[in-house]
Order: structure tokens, then C-alpha cells, then sequence
């Protein structure tokens, strides 16, 4: 069975959301706890919280309500731009799709319209043939387009090509909805994040905080006046109000403050890099593209390589038909995790070739 | 207008989630913040937790389902036992009937069948009319009934009040849900806990764990084998699944060890006597009825006595009409913080006599 | 046992919808069968049906979107009034409240904010204490408040009490809906269908065929511009739109013309009052009010007398309690069916004194 | 522009529903207007018309519930077997996917994994790879598999194609429901039902009735005991409940008595091939497939030419893209009609070219 492998590596590649919680936000977390606060939002942590991602949206007046999670997030976003009867435009790649158990449908009535891509990113040019259904009543009525930055596959929308989408999605009374997950990813590999959001006429979007380090906790911003009209009520009915805000809210400061939710995911988008060159060119590993946040995808040579690469150190299937997998770096990874990953995973694909 | 107040009391009689968080929730949280643990629960604080709270109920093979909040743990609880056809009898008074946005009925489609009650507390005879449409398609039948213990009117149920409702329930095939969002102050004033839940004969529960000192995080459950088959994909579906799991579990840890949550509540309770005892035969203040667990409901002279209460130290209306407000203890209510309260309260009522 | 029964009534006593069909309404769909005609509605007879509605209702302008049944047309025109995080203020007799098996709920996602009533028919001032909970995104916001014209309990608004409603609705910005399953009996009664619906403000109503000699359909009429808007698409999605459309059609325009519709119920009510004046008097027989449309309200000695009522000549329980039960009359109902009715009634109820 | 076209067809080649109803279906509702009958299906109409469509199906147990239309029929069955994160497997072409404006998702909850198809029809082996999901939180649960029979495409499952996609479902626990909008043409092509619907292991279908004749109505049946035990629910709350029921139970007896559906069918899918025969060759007219059952897919020259046949005499768009549309038979259409029709094609066709 060739050399002993490494020890594993520390840090779990499974995914960012084994990480734990950055310090900055645990130590938030701690000053947070003084004294009473009215709960459901009315402190001035949410207050100052809220402002915030306005602010580093570029729109100070954006609403911005904070939720308990990712799926909760995107849930109340899009129930604030739908109707039952109407349809969400999204590569059939994206999380609401095909990881959220079928909660946005449940939850808005409306159906997602999923549409295949090469790299889970959707093209201007995909629209408009969902559009010739408009005003016929035996059909769903197309009325968002969602996307996810960085999107499930790794790959990043360039802030011209969110433009062009928004660009189609407005001419024909469309919004467009950004699934921000890992948005600090996409922030800390663009350089910025209002180019690709609210410049590029985003009007609906997720500000993940849970994969950028904090313990819990995402916000749905609204970057055109009038759409979080509701979102107070759709909040509380999709069971999506915190009690205890002021903990979100205070997790939200300590990411945004000094940059810490993009030089943390930067961090992540380096070790990325890392891992895939270290396995460049090594036998039996195939990167299956060059990274562009956080996420690497390798090909190995069997699925016994990938069963015993599981069994080594856990990484999720992606596409199992090729043996496929899907290693992630968070802010919790280090340099050493990935040198020790690498080795490991050059030493599995070697021996099943 | 009669001497001056004393200074506001630093803790907030408003609600007991207007309290922070105890200090061994916060120690366990930054404890469990060590290395990876795989998302969604795969993690043995929640295994350890899960098992903990099965313990604490009397029923080992408990299946437990953690979420983010009170409502969500409502919600996941109730869709667990419900197809939409289906009803819910409880309490007009019920938290599921009129402080959660109609998120029961929107996310299970069934129907709350909500009864009036003197004090919070539905009785087994007001069941009975309500089955006389069993098997009828025109209307809603009669599936679950839902308490709440101890009650949103600050009363608790006997364990043998409880266990006669589950006798007529179990009787006629419905279920017995329990609301446990303060599921702690009954413990502590009952004296323990399976006495009046699996003992006697509740079938699935929410186990509030925020207003007894944790950040976020409830628990729901299934005490009878089966109830909770589907229970992943149902709280999946409703976007209570959290992600970093083993953060809600190590507050449950913290709580259930060494009987933290109920004496944290039984704290609570006997701050909400001392200030009932305090303000009994104060001139213009009427102590609705002795506290059970941990609020206390005053009655007035006027509405602008009220109001001036609510700008000293903010309470919440309960009944406008009667210039009734509630008053709330917590793990955070210090004696000093009652004492100068209920002078405050004394003081103001007087100058409105 | 007394004096033998004479033979039961021809015709049923049990519902309206007992009736068949109106002869001028089997020759309109006999006549309607002529050619191809394009489907969904896309057809001259629903174009003249639906002006002919509007002209009846007084608003020419009316938009007219026909349904299959009295449970759908009230589904839609409350979808089309509605987000899910709001209510409907109803009497707690109302048809849509207890005889839809939760449709309306399950449908909007809204909550039904049921009230008790003496005698089925909403009064103004019960409307405001619900409206101190708007803006608090805890609870349900009330939205429409709905009645129903002729009552479930046999009873008739007169048009200045519609008219309140409808002003105190409008002050809040909530809309007033109207169920008109028995719109005839109400317009027969009243003299006109307009003094109390489009004059008194009523925003939305459901105009009832079926109980007026239909075979089947009922159409939504939306009285104010706009509120109709989306229902092409609400009522494809709720499985509302009839493919063949012109059969439905063609129904109104046999009821609407010359007033069939009207004449119908008159007759109905005439023979309602024919048979509460046979049985005034008669020993161990209550009638419970004067009837005012087509239902006469008995109370009869015994639950005995009703069984054995029961089993000569259907009659629905009303309230078992009291022995109550409901008598209607319909188009198809003779003076020979009362004179046997009453006679049979009495004799019954004389032999279980 | 050529020579002048014929006159227009008297049929409508637009849709099967474009027709009227059948003249024994016509004399069937006639005669079921006598006298009264229980409303909701509590009359002898209703029981031996269910009985016969057991009969005709070979299950004579066979629960039947009959709804006003075929959407609403879609829904009913389907919510019999569906839990709400559970998923539907059908073919992207199905008209539960793109012609029932959601109504399934929006009222069951679950989700359509629709998957693509040469030619409407799903094969076996594209249900297996859905099922690595089973189990995993995160994604809809495969519950179903939904055909239809005869397909959208206008073409036809053979017996053996549906045992095998029953023996797959069936291995995986899933049901196999069939739309069976067209079921009378399938039935007719086919030679019989039951080798494709009882015998080949569906579990549930839709009884189509409209575009075999009747006026309105359809049927769900529920080929497996214990599915259809929810139905009566189910059905009142989807708004499914035809209130004076005789008169949809009267029409499935004309149409299942001397087998008049099938023979109604028959002639339909006669005159289909007629109509393709007599455009097998003309210049500028492709036959897209032979036609198996009611429609012919035609392609023309040009959009130019397809609007002109469109004025002349309406079809549908099937595939603007090639210039394709669907003309469909019905039993109201006459040879001299199909005649007059092909002429007109061709003629358009030809000075298109």
C-alpha cells in the first residue's frame, strides 16, 4: 500500500463551515454580554450592526435584517421579491436549488426555473428565453434571477458580468438576488465588494457571516428602496428572528471592523491557491481548475482513492461519477494544514494509480 | 408629581430575553471554539448534548432535534405530528396563536383551534366539543393540542392536569405538544421535570434553553418513538438547521450540567416572589396573582402611569384595557435590581392615585 | 308512536345545493354546445357573462374572473387581497372559518382572526381591537375584514351596516370581502344586490350560482381597479380556471338574464317564511327567528326528534346541543313540499313532547 | 400571395378542450336533473359511477375521487402521496412542470425534479441517479415518479416502458402516478387501460373525462390500498369538491358506458393520422413524428407561415423556435374538417417556401 501517510492535517478541508469561530468574534461575543438589551433588534448593537453592512455596501441607507442562517437568509430575501405564483431564474448548481431541502419553494410557493452551466455561473443569454411565458397564466411568471458570489463551484462572477445580468433582469422587471454566502471570498479575490454588488445592480442580497468566521448569523441586505418594505413580518413568520440580536448583531461589527471578514477569507483564498499548487502536476491528482476562492476540486485516480482519502481526512464527494471531491480552506487553515493535505492526498492518488 | 424615582434597576423587567447570556454558556461556547468539527450536527457535542437532554427527560432514546429559536422549534415540533388538514387546539393566549406571525399555520398549512382560558390553561373538557367533526372533510380535524409550560400567562400546569389532557388526547388520537419555552421556571417551580412531561404522557416539546440563559438555541423532543422520523428534513426545510452545530450543543451542555437551567430559573421564580411580596398592598398597584414561576402582572391606576413605568424602566402592556403590564425576572434580576423596581413601580402608582 | 308520518317532501331540506338545476340553465348549456370554442376563457359567451356580472354589481368595469366553486372563488379573491403574513377578520361562523376545511388558510398563508357573533353578522366595533398590533411584526396584520351576505346563520346585513364595515375597513386600510354564495337570497330579500355591495364599498366579492340553480361555478368580482390584477394567475394556481370555460359562462348568463337569478331566490325565501309561519306554534317546535332569506332555524324536544326527523326528511344538525336544526328551501322547493314538511315536522315533534 | 385559402375548418385544430361536449354526455347531465340529491358526492350518481371507474380500471376496490379539473386533480392525487420535502420526478415537458402555473409545488410543498426527454416519455434509468440523495437533510426526497399518458409530446408509453418505470419506483419506494389527461387516447391506441395503468403498477392516476367529452370533471384514482385514505381531506381543501357532485359522476357513466370514451378517442386519433397523411410530402410541411394518439406536430417554413395559419385557423405554438405547432383531433372533429384543414397547411406552406 506504498508509504505511511502523514497524521492529518488539523484543519478539516471538508468544508468552511468546520472552522470554528474567529477570536475576534468570540471576544464580541463576550463584550456583548453586559447588561440587559431589548431583544428582537431594538439595541444599539443591531442599530450600529445594521449601518454597517450598508455602509460597506456602499448604500447607507440599504435595510438590512439579520437572521439566524444561510437558508433562512435566502429564504426571507427572496419571499420579499416573490409572489406564489412567479419563478426564480438560477443555475440548477446553486444552493437554493439543490442543498436547502426545497425550503425556498415551500416557503414562497414560487419555483426556481434552474438552467444548467458549465462552471455553476449564469449567462445574460439564458434569460430571456424564460421570458416569452410573461403574462401567460398556465405558466410561472420569471421574477428574480439569483446568483451565487462566489458561486457552489468555486468560480467568481466578474463584476461586469453581474452588471450584464442585472442589466437583462431590469429591462424585462426581474431583480436580482445575490446568494453571498461566501461573499467575503469573493470581496477579498475582487478586491472589493461593492463593484459586484450594489454597483453592479444588485438588489436583493445574503451577507454570509457564518463561513467568514462568525459562530452564527447571516443578514439579507436590500439595496433598492421599498423591496424590505416586509421583511419584518416575513422574518418573523419564517422563524428567522433572533431573540437575542445584539450576539448577531455584535459578530457582524467585529467582521466588518477593520476589514476582518475579507483579510480572513483572503487568507483562505491563499491557502486555496496553496493546496492546488502543490498538487499540481502530482500523479493521479488532476486540480480541476485553477482556484478562484476558496474551494479546490481534485480528480483522483478511483473511488478507493477517495474512499481512503475520506477515511484520512474528510472531504465531500462532488461529482462521484469522476471521483471527484471538494477540499476547502476557511480562515482556521494553516499553511501547515495544507502542506500536510497535500502530501497526503499525493500519496493516496499515487498509490491507486 | 410626588418625590423623585430612584435611578432605573440595571436589569430589564421587559422579558427574560432582554438578559445577556450566563457566564457558563459563555465559558462553554469558548470552549467548544477548539479545531474543526464537521457541520449540521455530525459533532459529539451535539451527540453528547442530544443524549443529555434525553437523560434529563427520562427518556434515554429521545430523538432530539436542535434549532435556532423558540418559533422555528414550534414549527419543526408541530409539522412533525401535522398534515395540513389538520388542527391544533390551544390556549387563545397560546405564543404558537399570537406572538409568532402565523408561522405555525403558514409553514404546517394546519390550523390553530384557539380557546379562550381564564389563566393560560386549556382543560381536557374543552377538547371534547371540537371532535365532533372527526371524519367530516369540511372541516379541519383535530390532530395535535398544544400547551404551553409554564404558560404565557405566567401559571403552570399540575402534572396531573397535563396528564388528563393527554388522556383525552391520546384517547381520540391526537397528540400532546408542550410549548417549553420556559420549560426551566417550571422545572424549578414544580421541582422537576418528567413529572409533567414524559411522566405524564407529553409526546413531543420544545426545550427552551434562551430564556434560561443561553445565547440561541432551543431543543425539540420526540418522547415517543416514531414522532420524529422525519424530523431532518422537516427542520431542513425550515431553515432551523444550524450549521456550526456544536455551539447550540455546548450550551446545552453547559445548561443541563449540574442543574444549571433550573437553578438559574428557580433564581428567577424567587425574584419575581420577592417582588410580588414587595408591591402587595402598595396603594394603586394590584398584583394580578401570586407569581408562579418568573412575571409578574400589575395593574395600574392609568394609562399614564403605565406609560411613565415604561419610560423609567420599560415593560411590556399586557392587557391595555385594565392598564395591566408584566413584569419579568431572569437569571440576570439581581435583589437590588427588585427592590429598587418595586419601589419605582410604588412610586408612580401612587402619584396616579 | 302518534299519527303516522305523511310521505317526505319531494324535495330535500337538508342544503340548497341539494337542488339540481334550473330548467333556463340546462337549455343555456345545451345551447352553449354549438362548435369549437378556445378554452380557459377565450370564448364570447365568458366575455358577455363577465360584463353582465359587472353590470349587475353596477361597476361595468368590474374585472370578472370565473371559478369552479364557492370554496375556490373565496380562495382566490382572498389571494388576491392577501400576503401570507397577514389575517382576515370573519365572523368565527363564517363558511370560510369552518366549512373549507382550512382552504383559505392552507392556500394564503394568512391567519382567519374569527370572532364570536350573536347571530353570524360582524359589527364595527369589533374590528378596531384587532388593529392595535399593526406594525409589530409578532403578529398576524389584519388585512381584510370578510362577511358573508346572506349569513351562514340564515341572517341579512342590511346595507348601512355592510357600509360601516366597510368604512371602518377602509380608515385601516383593510379591504372588505364579501362571501355571496347566497348573493341572491340577499338581493331578493333586500330589493337590490348594489345598496349593498358596490355602494356600501365592498372591495371584492364572491357572486354565487351554484345555491341560486347552477350546476356549477361562481365568480370573483373585484369592485375596486387593481385589486384583480394578478387573479389570472392566483386562480390557474389554485386550480380554479374551468377549461371550457363557456359552460360556466354560459350559466351567468342565463341567471342574469330578466333577473332569473333573483326570482329564483325570491321564491326561495318566500316558501322559508311559508314553512317558519306553518310551524309557529306548533307544539314542542321553536323556530328560532323569523327567517329572513331561505333557511328556517328548528328546535325540536328531543335529540330523538331529531333523529327521527332525520331519517324521514334529511335536515343537517345546526347545534346538537339545543336540538337545532337547519331547513332550507331552494329554487326547486314547491308549497306542496312545505305543507308536507311542516306537517311532518310537527308531528314528529308532538310525539317527543 | 398565391391561391385564396378554403374556408376554415368548422373545428377548432387548437386543442382537444377547443371542442364542445359529447351529445350522450349532454342527455346524461339532462337526465341526472331530477329531483334532489345530497350534495358532495353522497348520492347514488357518485357511487356507481365510481364503481365503474374501478371497474374499467380492473380494481374494482379501486378508491376514486372526482374533481372538477385536471389540474386540481393533479394536485390531489399528488398530495396523497407527498410529503412537502419530498420531490416528484417527471419529465421537464410534464404539465404539472410547465402548464399548471406551480400549483403542485405551491400547494403540496415538494419540489418537480424534472429532467429532460427526447420525446416527452422518462425512462428507468433516469430515476437512479436521483436517489444518492435519499437520506442526506439537505436534498428534496424522491417520493415520485409522475408520467403521463398519453404524453404531451403526443406520444405513448408502452405497457412493458410503464412496468419498468413501476418496478424501478417500486424498488425505491416511490409511487408511480400517471396524469392521465389524455387516457382515453392512450386507451384507444393501446387497445385497452388497464395493461398500462393497473397491470403495468401505477399507483395513482387522473381519470381524464373533458377532453374525452365531458363538460367538465375528472377523477383520481388511487389503484393501491391505503394511498386515497387522506383524499376526502385532501380534496375540500384543495378547493376539489364539487358540491352538486351527480351531475360529474353522470357524465363518467355516458362516457364509461359502451365504452363511448374510448370510442370518442378512437375516431380522434383516426383523423390525427388522416390529417398527417394528408401532409406526409407537401412541400414546406414536415410531420414532425407520426402521430400515435390525438396531435400532429408540424413544422413550417417560416414564423410567417405559422402566423398566417394562426389567423386563418388557430393552433398553438409548440417550438418557435422551429417554426413547429401542435394541431390536435377531438372527438368533435369531422374527416371534412381535417380535410379542409390540410388543404389550408399546404397551401400556406407551399407560398412560404
Amino acid at each position: 500500500m506504498g508509504t505511511p501517510l502523514p497524521p492529518a492535517p488539523a484543519a478539516s478541508f471538508a468544508s468552511d463551515n468546520a472552522a470554528g469561530v474567529l477570536p475576534e468574534v468570540m471576544a464580541a461575543l463576550a463584550e456583548a454580554n453586559v447588561g440587559p438589551a431589548l431583544a428582537y433588534g431594538a439595541d444599539p448593537w443591531t442599530e450600529r450592526a445594521a449601518a454597517l453592512v450598508g455602509d460597506v455596501l456602499g448604500e447607507p441607507g440599504a435595510q438590512v435584517a439579520f437572521c439566524w442562517g444561510g437558508t433562512g437568509a435566502n429564504v426571507v430575501g427572496l419571499q420579499c421579491l416573490l409572489r406564489p405564483w412567479e419563478g426564480v431564474v438560477c443555475p440548477d448548481t446553486a444552493h437554493i436549488n439543490v442543498d436547502e431541502c426545497g425550503a425556498p419553494e415551500r416557503f414562497t410557493g414560487a419555483k426556481l426555473l434552474a438552467l444548467p452551466t458549465p462552471d455553476g455561473k449564469l449567462r445574460p443569454e439564458q434569460i430571456q428565453p424564460l421570458l416569452h411565458v410573461v403574462g401567460d397564466e398556465h405558466h410561472v411568471q420569471p421574477r428574480v434571477v439569483s446568483i451565487t458570489q462566489s458561486t457552489e463551484s468555486g468560480t467568481l462572477y466578474r463584476p461586469d458580468e453581474i452588471a450584464a445580468l442585472a442589466e437583462v433582469a431590469h429591462a424585462h422587471d426581474l431583480y436580482l438576488h445575490l446568494d453571498g454566502a461566501r461573499l467575503a471570498n469573493a470581496a477579498a479575490a475582487l478586491g472589493d465588494v461593492r463593484s459586484f454588488t450594489t454597483e453592479a445592480g444588485v438588489d436583493v442580497l445574503t451577507f454570509g457571516a457564518t463561513k467568514a468566521g462568525a459562530m452564527y448569523g447571516e443578514a439579507v441586505a436590500f439595496l433598492r428602496p421599498g423591496l424590505g418594505d416586509q421583511v419584518r413580518f416575513v422574518r418573523k413568520q419564517a422563524a428567522q428572528l433572533p431573540s437575542k440580536m445584539r450576539f448577531v448583531a455584535a459578530q457582524f461589527e467585529a467582521l466588518l471592523t477593520d476589514d476582518l471578514w475579507v483579510r480572513s477569507a483572503d487568507r483562505a483564498n491563499g491557502l486555496a491557491l496553496l493546496l492546488a499548487h502543490r498538487l499540481a502536476g502530482r500523479p493521479g491528482v488532476e486540480v480541476v481548475r485553477p482556484p478562484e476562492v476558496n474551494s479546490v476540486f481534485l480528480r483522483l485516480p478511483s473511488s478507493a482513492a477517495v474512499a481512503e482519502l475520506q477515511e484520512w481526512s474528510f472531504v465531500w464527494d462532488w461529482d462521484v461519477a469522476v471521483h471527484e471531491v471538494r477540499a476547502m480552506t476557511s480562515f482556521a487553515t494553516t499553511p501547515d494544514d495544507v502542506e500536510r493535505f497535500a502530501t497526503g492526498v499525493a500519496a493516496i492518488a499515487a498509490r491507486h494509480l
